[in-house]
């Protein structure tokens, strides 16, 4: 195992009606930007419930953060944070709401004149504390640093990530996400999947505890997320995805083992560039990663292969290979798309992602072995275009 | 899924060479308790290398705080901390040292008379910031608000939580356990496989993430726990039971469903009572516990057995007994008694338990479904009595 650091002080607060919280969280706080996407917390009544229990604040709306939340959407809620004193910023969406109030909280204080310099790495000493209330499970960001913005401007898209971007507080009712469109109960499933995929798919280093923990989410997200396609409103099941999704990149599972980020930094220029959801991207890109990276990743997915799908064969090469499969067959079980070629992309059209990535990449290459450079993406790429 | 908050802000620092950090983690504080047990961190290079990392800062020492620490003790440090302005303890230990420096923590803020009114539940505003180096891993305080406080002048043995008591800082250097002594490795094994035993023994409701996690550290122990005792200096054996205790008792496993400390309860009273160590208590309460507790936790015990054990049998009533029995197998591979009888404690002696237990419960019964009175614990004492 290799050492690690483990500091995580956000406050959950997890199950039904916990809006009704929100007055306690929010005690010693009086100006408040309360931040949302679209119009859909109007409709499930999240809206309402959150003026209600925010009716003793001075409280500024900032609607309209879009999915892959934009720069200039974004730098407009950060002239509002600085011009009506803002001491507390409530993100109320899912990933792309929370991300975009992370660095809104970062840019309302940063002193240079271009805040696009905090996605460029630039550590960041002050920040205005936030909290979230999510509607969308799937990111993880309602528990961790990580924030990925997008410049529709520049086709650019980058992540930061600052310990000041650890929200105070994230209030979880698994109800509020009864109402989600499929797409996106879709999106919720695979997105938590790629990212225990991302931190266990590597090599051995003789951390079972570690494994353990990733196929414990691994095994209820193929469990239970088909349920929740069936059954939009049980519960139980939306309960134990929201857990799934927060557990599955709050920072525990990959304490201590490899990890490999290559199909998130892949699947972000296709965002970037074509406007894919950011797990519409996963669903293609990983197991073209698997597929290429089969040697170094062998071991690992014949283990993986045997434990979450239950294969048996007489060499780590089959079980490695049908459990690639059998990972495609869960995501196209639950209606995503798993190769490029069946969106409306051009085999051409992808030429210049393999620059790109390594750019936003500042120059690294990729993977947990640091040899995924443009020439390996572009070959990722082309398995990730063949017909299914 | 019940509704629960998870809350935990502990800085873990895991690995080898940790306790180099020191001098960073306690930049901003000047006047230092540096409080431990007996002597082996003198033995294990452990003592000079804390002298050294703090050899800028005004450290007062405080040694002899025992295993089950005692109130008489600990109100020493108490008064060290209150006539040299303390701003900060250092705990390096097990989870005795942890225990102890948790309660010095609070006593030494405490405004009344009488500071053994923490222990009967009196709310604490202030608390002086503490951090640990673990020297024993087994009881998880480093991760957690839960300390545990004897006072042999009456024979009592309590217990407090308190926000306040969350460490700063946790070091965790898997390498400093290679020379604990036999005895305290097994009983570092099974006081974690208990802690998970009494938040996942119960019954379901519908959280399997929680029971994966649980099964997770449970698979480990089972696994680890032996290479432990065989070859005492495998780091990686070390680190993965040092991680496995520390995630038994941090609070995640326990989120969202019902949890059983009766086995603690009862073990309490026989330390109190006859000196034996935490876990050897534990190890006798446990397999008891769940013999007498058997229709409630068939269902459950039954598919630890399948999952923990791989039993098959054709109903749940036979798995789940041989699952009590493969747990009692399991303790006694390892060295430990599972039966009161096989220590020099005499049937009557156990007469006053049950009363004892209820007292310090506050009059409330114990067990998931709340109905273990002191009748019940009389039984249960008589089945750990019984011959093995």
């Amino acid at each position: 195992m290799d050492n690690f650091q483990l500091f995580n002080p956000v406050n959950i607060v997890f199950g039904k009606n916990t809006i009704g919280e929100l007055p306690n969280l929010l005690k010693d706080k009086s100006n408040i930007l309360f931040a949302y996407g679209g119009g859909s917390i109007k409709k499930n009544g999240v809206y309402q419930q959150i003026k209600t229990a925010l009716s003793h604040k001075t409280v500024f709306e900032f609607a309209g953060i879009e999915a892959n939340p934009d720069y200039d959407t974004l730098m407009k809620a950060v002239e509002i944070c600085r011009k009506d004193n803002i001491d507390f910023i409530l993100a109320v969406g899912g990933g792309s709401v929370i991300d975009g109030c992370k660095f809104i909280a970062h840019a309302a204080k940063y002193k240079g004149k271009n805040p696009w310099e905090i996605l460029l790495g630039k550590p960041m000493k002050d920040a205005i504390p936030l909290g979230c209330i999510l509607t969308l499970s799937a990111t993880g960001s309602e528990m961790n640093t990580f924030s990925v913005i997008s410049k529709r401007s520049t086709n650019e898209k980058k992540a930061f990530s600052s310990p000041l971007s650890f929200p105070k507080f994230s209030i979880l009712d698994p109800s509020i996400t009864f109402s989600l469109p499929e797409r996106q109960v879709i999106n919720g499933i695979i997105d938590p999947f790629v990212h225990v995929a991302e931190q266990y798919l590597t090599y051995d280093v003789n951390a079972p505890l570690q494994n353990r923990q990733s196929e414990a989410i691994l095994k209820t997200l193929i469990e239970e997320g088909p349920k929740a396609l069936k059954n939009p409103t049980n519960y139980d099941v939306r309960a134990n995805l929201m857990w799934c999704a927060t557990n599955a990149l709050n920072g525990t599972i990959g304490k201590g083992v490899p990890q490999d980020w290559a199909t998130h930094e892949i699947g972000h220029e296709l965002t970037a560039c074509f406007g894919l959801d950011h797990a519409q991207t996963l669903a293609v890109i990983l197991p073209a990663v698997l597929k290429y990276e089969f040697a170094q990743k062998k071991k690992r997915l014949s283990h993986f292969g045997q434990v979450i799908f239950n294969i048996k064969a007489n060499s780590d090469n089959k079980i490695a290979k049908s459990a690639i499969e059998k990972t495609e067959n869960f995501f196209r079980s639950l209606g995503a798309k798993t190769r490029i070629s069946e969106y409306k992309i051009s085999k051409k059209a992808l030429k210049p992602i393999p620059t790109q990535v390594i750019k936003t990449a500042g120059g690294k290459k990729l993977g947990e072995h640091m040899h995924i450079g443009e020439k390996e993406i572009s070959e990722i790429l082309d398995l990730a275009f063949e017909k299914y």
